[in-house]
């Protein structure tokens, strides 16, 4: 018997089609040829979907989550006497860093406010002084706020100073469009289950191929080996340990979903919509975006709390919950928001949906539709 | 449309049951409440299985596969003094050295042959002599071969020399009864996809409390820093990064499943019965098996290619496959062979099927009924 799941507003784990999560239903060998042509053909998928399919990128696929993928980027890329400068407006550029750092790499940051766009003018000035800086590091969609960064202007100045360019697009890959070549990523990274709409279990990076035959033998870990999984990929098609059999099975169909709806533009379109409608309703209801219009994604949108005396978050969120919708937490480090995100198998229906039930919860938490003020 | 799918005999991924991959038909959210619980419930179960649910271990999950739980655990335990003693007698042994060494860790191994179990002789004698090793690894099942080694004895020497004692259980947990605490095992390692019968995409730690504890900031890693994967666990009850929701999903289902066959021992005595179908009828086929029956594990059963000259294991593996068996390639270094696994969702009479798929294999390679001579 299948119960009907609670709605997921979720950064991902997200919701899934119901034909993703069929394709679980088999058990493949990892080293059987079926499974093989698979690791092939999701690989090949992957490059053209990023526009790099023309022998200059590969596609290398880590187990795990996002982290892990990022950690073995940065592992395995960054050689001894590099240098990475991150730019950090949020939990994940912060996150790039400490990888870095506990890998022994030397580290520097710009630290921009959670609710600004990463500052290209900071990059520059910094790149202009330190050579020594031989990557540079940079969140697309900062999913802690929903925050879209400016890539293409970084990109610019890692091209002009010659440097490395590494690119978190987790939550964007596939939601919206990224000139990887056009912006001058060098390093791209994302997740089965972010816009793809896979399940999670595993990450992929998309790599110039010149960079990643010049790194071997630089990763500080057999796991996270970046260069090495390539090369297994490429001499044998397998992965070098244990793949995730069900969660590949479940992201070539999610790939196969993703062209049937038109690709990332078509994706971009929908999510687009689901921001929209949820934005426009959120404002109707009395609640204030954390972020700027002009700098708001379509992946995740955060709303301060209502500054009312009956709103607790905890009671919100478990009301929501109760009526079968799943909102996300906050995670700034000054404010007090919570998110909700637009992407995954959720359609604009969903939304008015998600909607009506914040409006009749804020009813029962007796808010509304007295005037409720954002918080600020 | 389910369509049958090819018996796996092989080490894990294997076969799961139907129920086992239904339970992944659910998309849950990795922060909200039904997730936290069922990370908690199988945390506890897992103790259990161990016989070690009194507080004096813990349970942690580790997303990616086994060996990213292996290289979370030396990571995260081995301060930076430290020197790790490896046993190895097969690929797994070597590769924790490998990943102690990649890691920066002073690594010593005792290296047996492949066909011989590890020698507890020699590690007393090195344990007596070099005071600097902190830490012993070895390998309980080597599916490399299949072979057994004795932990009970390995233990006995660590805690008589007071070291701290890593055991790769990959391969035998729930499968075979370990007693974890009697034998001296301080950190026990194994994975979603073995003989619990889960689906790949997490594996799983049991370590001694304390040194947890005592060994908070040792990581060289962020994404396989054990600690702190178990503090966030103990903290809020979820992974720090993006969980294989659907994985643990299956999990919990596996586990139960687990329990409803009798546990460990009702799971042994069909692996064991599995493996003495296989074996005999292998050897009424002319197959002779690499490793000595009284070494023999009932995980996986390494036998010699057939000395005939039409034996061809790549025709002999395609056509099983043809057929929807899939077995599993060799990988020794000095020998060749092939290995079969019998764990998972495969019963008595799946064996007997096989067998008899081997048969007519080697009738169309017009190998029998000839008398088939192994090789040596």
């Amino acid at each position: 018997m299948r119960t009907r799941d609670k709605l997921l507003f979720t950064p991902g784990p997200l919701i899934t089609s119901d034909s993703v999560k069929e394709a679980m239903l088999h058990d493949l060998g990892s080293r059987d040829a079926a499974f093989i042509e698979l690791i092939a053909k999701i690989r090949h998928r992957l490059l053209q979907i990023g526009g790099v399919d023309d022998g200059t990128y590969e596609a290398v696929l880590m187990q795990g989550s996002g982290t892990f993928a990022v950690e073995s980027t940065i592992s395995s890329l960054i050689p001894r006497d590099g240098k990475l400068l991150v730019a950090v407006n949020g939990a994940y550029g912060r996150r790039m860093a400490q990888i870095a750092k506990t890998l022994g790499i030397e580290t520097q940051t710009i630290v921009s406010p959670e609710s600004q766009p990463i500052d290209p003018k900071q990059i520059e000035d910094v790149l202009a002084r330190d050579e020594r800086i031989t990557h540079v590091g940079a969140i697309h969609c900062e999913t802690t706020t929903g925050i879209l960064n400016s890539l293409r202007e970084v990109g610019r100045l890692t091209t002009r100073f010659q440097r490395t360019f590494i690119v978190d697009a987790m939550s964007s890959f596939a939601g919206m469009p990224i000139d990887i070549r056009g912006w001058g990523i060098d390093l791209l990274i994302s997740s089965a289950n972010k816009c793809v709409q896979g399940v999670p279990g595993f990450a992929f990076v998309l790599a110039r191929r010149p960079l990643l035959l010049e790194a071997e033998g630089r990763a500080r870990s057999v796991s996270l080996d970046l260069v090495s999984q390539w090369k297994g990929m490429e001499a044998d098609g397998q992965f070098r340990f244990t793949p995730p059999t069900h969660t590949l099975l479940a992201f070539w169909q999610a790939l196969q979903e993703l062209e049937a709806e038109g690709g990332t533009p078509g994706r971009a379109r929908r999510y687009a919509e689901n921001q929209r409608v949820l934005s426009e309703g959120m404002a109707r209801l009395g609640f204030e975006p954390y972020i700027a219009p002009q700098h708001q994604s379509h992946v995740i949108t955060c709303f301060r709390y209502l500054r009312h005396p009956n709103f607790s978050f905890k009671e919100f969120y478990r009301n929501l919950s109760d009526k079968g919708f799943v909102i996300y937490p906050g995670k700034l480090t000054d404010s007090d928001c919570f998110r909700i995100g637009t992407i995954g198998h959720i359609f604009p229906e969903d939304i008015v949906a998600l909607l009506d039930a914040i409006r009749s919860t804020l009813e029962e938490m007796r808010i509304y539709p007295s005037k409720a003020v954002a918080e600020n």
